[in-house]
C-alpha cells in the first residue's frame, strides 16, 4: 500500500533507476503558497552531498505536474516528479544471483516473482522518500504554527558525529545513529484513539522509512527502568503545561500542548565496501562477494529530513481531522 | 478512529464504567471453529488475578451475539460484547478539577469538550483491550502454522519480575518493563511497501495500547550503535536463513521467513497510590492529591497476550492481502 | 465490506434469527442530545404494521451499549443493537436445497461456503436496517439545517398505492415501486472529487439496501432524451440559485446549493405466495415450491426511511469531510 | 477523494489545460504483460476523433514512468501520465464572471475559494478518465476470463444514433443517450455485502464520470412496474444459471454466476453553441452568453470504453478481495 492520510493522503511511486520517482499528494487545502527558494532548503537537508554520503549526483529538481498553478495549491491532487540521471546500473548485476544482505533483494524478489526491478534497489531505494520532502513541506504549511524540528543527535553511540563517520569510512564500513525530532507549539487535542493515536501515526509513517530499527516516544524505553512517580507529569497550569516531559506531550494517544517529543533508530547503511561472506543462491554456495556499487557511508545523515515530514505529515493528517470535529 | 485493518478489521467500542466493552470483527473468514476452553485462556493472562494488578474483578465472558453459529465464524462481521459489573465510579469523582497525571483525562475531556465519560478512564481504559484478545485468537488460527508468543522479559530494568513488583507496591507506587514478542514459522513475502511495512503495522496497533513508550524491531537501538558490518544479517541458505537475525525477520519492509522479533517499553501504571502534587483546574492551584481507586502496580503484567493479538492481527491482515496477489 | 464513511463512519453487523443487529457509529461528534420520542418516529416509519408489510413483530428498541451518557454522545464509538425475538425459523427449513428466487441464498451459500447463517436470510435480511435509522438520525442533526425528506411516490407505475398494494396480496403476489428523496436547505460544496461525488457517494449507500435496481439524480434517465439546451439549468442569482433542477441540485460531483434529487427504483418483494417452479439443488430437478414464511408484499413501503437515512449519512460524511478543508 | 479501490487501487491528478493528465495504478499484481498495440484500441475508443465529438486532437499517448520494466508490471505503483498539448485556453476567459450552466465552474469555485484551475474545465474536465482507460486494460486482464463489454445503445432516445447526431450539430445543439454494459462469464461469490455491493461499488465509480444522470441493475426502473412473479429470475441448473436475467446476475449483491448487466443515463453535453441566457456573478444581471470553445456535441459517444473500464476495475477489486478470502 503506497498510500498513507485519511485527509491529507500521499500516494509515492517510482524506482531508482527507472524513470522517475514521485508523489501525489491528495486532500491539501488550497491556497497554499509554494516558496521554491523554502522548499529546496529541505530537499538539500536530504540530498547526497556530506562527507559519509553517496557519490550519487541528482539534481533533485521537483516538478510539479498538477495542482499547483501560479505557485499555489488549487485543492486538487499535487503531483510532483523527479527524474531519475545518474544511474549506473552495472553495479548492480550480481544481484539475482547475491541478494545483498540488509537489503529488500531477497524479499522483493520474492514477493514480486522476480517481475520487480531490482535495479538500484528500485521501489525499495531511499530515493522514493524524494516526493516525502515535498509532502512534509506542504504540511508544514497545513499545521503552523507548529514547528517541527529533527536532527541528527548521535551516530555509533557518540556525539561526535563527524569523527566516527570518518572512522567507519576508514574501515570500508558503515553506521547508524539516533535522530531526534521535537515538535513545538502543538494544539491540545490531535489524535484519534483508539488506533489513530499520535504515536500509531507516527510510527506507522517513521517504520517506512527504509532501515529504521526503533522508535521510542518522550523517556521511551527508559520509561521501563523508572518507578510511576518518577515518570508521570505533573500538571502545572490551565493549559495543561506539564512540570517535566516524559509522556513527550501526549496522554492516551491525543497531544495534551506540550511539545511532542519522540528518538528514531536508525541502522548502519546495508551496503558496505567490506567483503562479506554469504550465499549463492544460483551456485547454492556460500560465496565471498563485495559491493561495489556508490552508497552512503552514513545514510542517518540524510533521514532527519524525512523524519521531520513525516512527523509534519502525520500532524497535518490528525489536525484535519480534528479540526473536521471541532468547528 | 476505532478501526483498523484492510481485510481483517476490527472496530472497537465501549467504555469502562458504561454497559458494555467489545469489538466488531469483519472479514474473517468463514469456518473457524471457536474453542472457547482455548480463548479462555488467552483472556486468563490478561485479567486481574495476580499480584500487582488491580483488585477490580470482571468475569470477562465473552458473548457473540452475530457472525458465529454452532461455535463457527459465518463470515459476516463477529459481535463480542463483554459486560461491565464490578463498577465502583465513586473513586473517580474528583477527575474534572483534577486531571490524573499520566492519564487522558485532561487530553479527552478537552478533544470531546468534557462530553466524554471519565468513569474509569472511560473510553481510554485498558479494559477496551478485552475484545482484542477475541480478535487475536481468531488472528492466529488465520496465520496457522505461524506461532507468535509474547511475554513480560523484564520489570523495572530486572529480570526478577516478582520482587520489582513487590518493591513496587511496598512503597504505593507503580512499576514497568519490557516484553519481547517473537513470531516463528513466518512465510516470505509479507508487508506491503511503501507504508504497509511490517513494522508500520505492528507498530501502528502496538502504539494503540495505552502506556507503550518504544518498539524496536531485532537489534532495534543496539543497532545505531554498530557497524554495517555487525549488522547485516548473512543469507545462509536457499530459504533466505540468515546466521544472524539482527533485522528481526523483515528486509525492506517484507517478512524474510527468519523470526519476527520486536521489543516494547510499557510505562508504569499511572495510577499510583503515592501522594503526588499537581494542578486543580477548579481552584487553580498545585494541590497534593491521591488516587484512592483500584489499579494495577505493574499493568505491564497484563500487557502480553494484548501484544500478542496485536502482532496477530496485523499478520492475519498482511497474509489475506499477500493472499489476493499470490494466488 | 460492513463498514461505510471516511469521517462519520458506520460498522452493522448482525442477523434476522441469531441474538442481534446493530450498528458501530463511530466518528459522530459528541455533544448530540438524543430525543428517543423523535428517534422513535423514524424507527416506527420502518417497522412492518401496515397493509402489506410482515406479519412478523419486533418490538425494535434500540438498546445504546456505548457512546452515550446522559442521552449525549461522548464522542467515542456510539454501539446500538436490537434483540431479534419473533423468530420462526421453521419456515426456512427448504433453504439449502431451494435457494429462494431473487434472494441471496444461492450466492451466500457459495461464498460462505455454506458456513453463513440462512435462517430468515441471515446477514441479508432487510433486518440489517435497523441500525441504519439510528445512523441517519444522527447524521441528520449534524447536517441541519438541511433538510431530507423520502416518500414512497409510485407502486407497480401507479400513484394510487394502497390499491396496487391491495390488488398483490389478492394475487399472493408482491409489488415494486418509486422513492423520491430530496433535501432542501443544501449548501454548496458538498462532494469530493473525482471519486466522492455527492452522487457516487449516495448511490454507493443506496445499492446498499437489499432490492434497489436503479437510481437516478435529477431529471435521470429523461436527461437522455432531450437537447442540451432542455437540460442545462441556468443560474439566475449570486447563490447558484438554477431556474431548473435538472441536476438534482449537483454540478461536477459537487452540490451547488439547490435541492438535491434523486429517485430509487424498488423491486417487488422475493419472496411471494404463489407457487414457483424453480431448481432443487439436492433432487437436481426443477420442483413446484410455495414460499410459506411471513413476508412483505411490498417491503418499498418501509424503505423510504431507509434512503432518507442513508442520504443524511452520505451528507453528513461530505459536510465533515468539506469543513475540514475549509475551517 | 481522488482514490478509488481497496486492493487494485487508484488515484487520478491532473488538469486539462495543465502540463499533465495521469494516474497512479497501486495494487496490481506482478508478471501482467502489456500489449500496446491492444491498449490503444481502448484509447482510440475514447478519443476525439468522429462526428459529434470535440476538435481539440491531443496524441493521447500513455508514458508509464514507474511500476512497468520490459512492458510488464512489476508489483509496484504504476504511474502513467498524457501531456496536454492543443491547448486554447482563451476560449474560456469568461469562466469567472459566467460559470457555464451545467458544468461544475461555479461549485468548484465555491469549494475551492477560486485558486481551482477552470481552464478547460480543470480538474473536472473529461480528460480525467484517460489515465481510468489504462486502468480499465490492467484491470481487463486481472478479471479474464470474465469479458466486459459497453456500448451506447440509444441517443436522445433513439436507436439512430448518427441522425440523432447529425440534427443535435445542425441545431447548434447537444445530445445525450444510454450505454449498456454486459459482463459474461462471470465467477459467482463477487461483491461484499453490506457495503461493497458489486451494484455498489460499480455505481460508486459510474458516477465518478462527468454527466450520468443514472444508472440501472438487469431490469432496473421496470422492474418497480412489474409483480414479483414477473421479476423473480427461477435457477434452471447446479452452476445457478436463472432462466431471465430480471437481476442483471447479481442477488443479495453477490454475482450469482449470470451475465452482469446495467444501463448508464448520460446527459446531453453541456457546452453547446446556442445562445444560453444566464447569470453574469460579477455585473449580477442576466446576461446573453455563448461558448466558443470547442465541444462534443454527444460526448456519450466516447464514454461507453470508460463504464467497461470502470466496470473491470470494480470487479478485478472485487476478485482480489474474494480471493483472499477462499484460497
Amino acid at each position: 500500500m503506497n498510500s498513507f492520510g485519511r485527509l491529507f493522503r500521499i500516494h509515492i511511486f517510482g524506482e531508482s533507476h527507472n524513470q522517475n520517482v514521485g508523489i501525489v499528494i491528495d486532500g491539501c487545502p488550497c491556497g497554499i503558497k509554494i516558496d521554491f527558494d523554502e522548499l529546496n532548503i529541505d530537499l538539500e537537508r536530504r540530498k547526497a552531498n556530506k562527507k559519509g554520503t553517496t557519490k550519487r549526483k541528482e539534481s533533485d529538481i521537483p516538478i510539479f505536474i498538477s495542482g499547483v498553478i501560479n505557485n499555489t495549491t488549487t485543492g486538487t491532487p499535487i503531483t510532483v516528479i523527479f527524474e531519475n540521471k545518474d544511474i549506473k546500473s552495472k553495479d548492480y548485476d550480481k544481484m539475482k544471483a547475491i541478494p545483498r544482505p540488509g537489503h529488500a533483494d531477497f524479499t522483493a524478489s520474492n514477493k514480486y516473482k522476480g517481475f520487480n526491478d531490482l535495479r538500484g534497489g528500485g521501489h525499495f531505494s531511499g530515493r522514493l522518500t524524494l516526493g516525502l520532502v515535498v509532502a512534509g513541506y506542504l504540511a508544514k504549511k497545513i499545521i503552523n504554527p507548529v514547528s517541527v524540528n529533527a536532527k541528527l543527535i548521535e551516530v555509533k553511540g557518540s556525539n561526535d558525529i563527524d569523527k566516527a563517520i570518518s572512522d567507519a569510512i576508514e574501515k570500508g564500513d558503515s553506521v547508524g545513529g539516533i535522530i531526534e525530532c521535537i515538535a513545538d507549539n502543538m494544539p491540545v487535542g490531535l489524535g484519534e484513539p483508539f488506533f489513530d493515536s499520535v504515536e500509531s501515526t507516527i510510527s506507522h509513517l517513521i517504520f517506512s522509512i527504509p532501515g529504521i530499527r526503533g522508535i521510542e516516544f518522550g523517556s521511551g524505553f527508559k520509561s521501563s527502568n523508572v518507578f510511576g512517580s518518577e515518570c508521570n507529569d505533573i500538571f502545572i497550569n490551565s493549559e495543561g503545561k506539564t512540570e517535566t516531559n516524559n509522556a513527550g506531550g501526549i496522554n492516551g494517544g491525543i497531544s495534551n500542548g506540550n511539545p511532542l517529543m519522540f528518538k528514531v533508530a536508525v541502522k548502519p547503511t546495508s551496503s558496505i565496501s567490506r567483503l562479506q561472506n554469504t550465499y549463492n543462491f544460483k551456485t547454492k554456495q556460500m560465496e565471498n562477494f563485495i559491493i561495489t556499487g556508490r552508497h552512503d557511508a552514513c545514510f542517518a545523515l540524510r533521514v532527519p529530513v524525512i523524519v521531520e515530514s513525516f512527523a509534519s505529515i502525520a500532524l497535518a493528517d490528525l489536525l484535519l481531522i480534528n479540526k473536521s470535529l471541532n468547528s
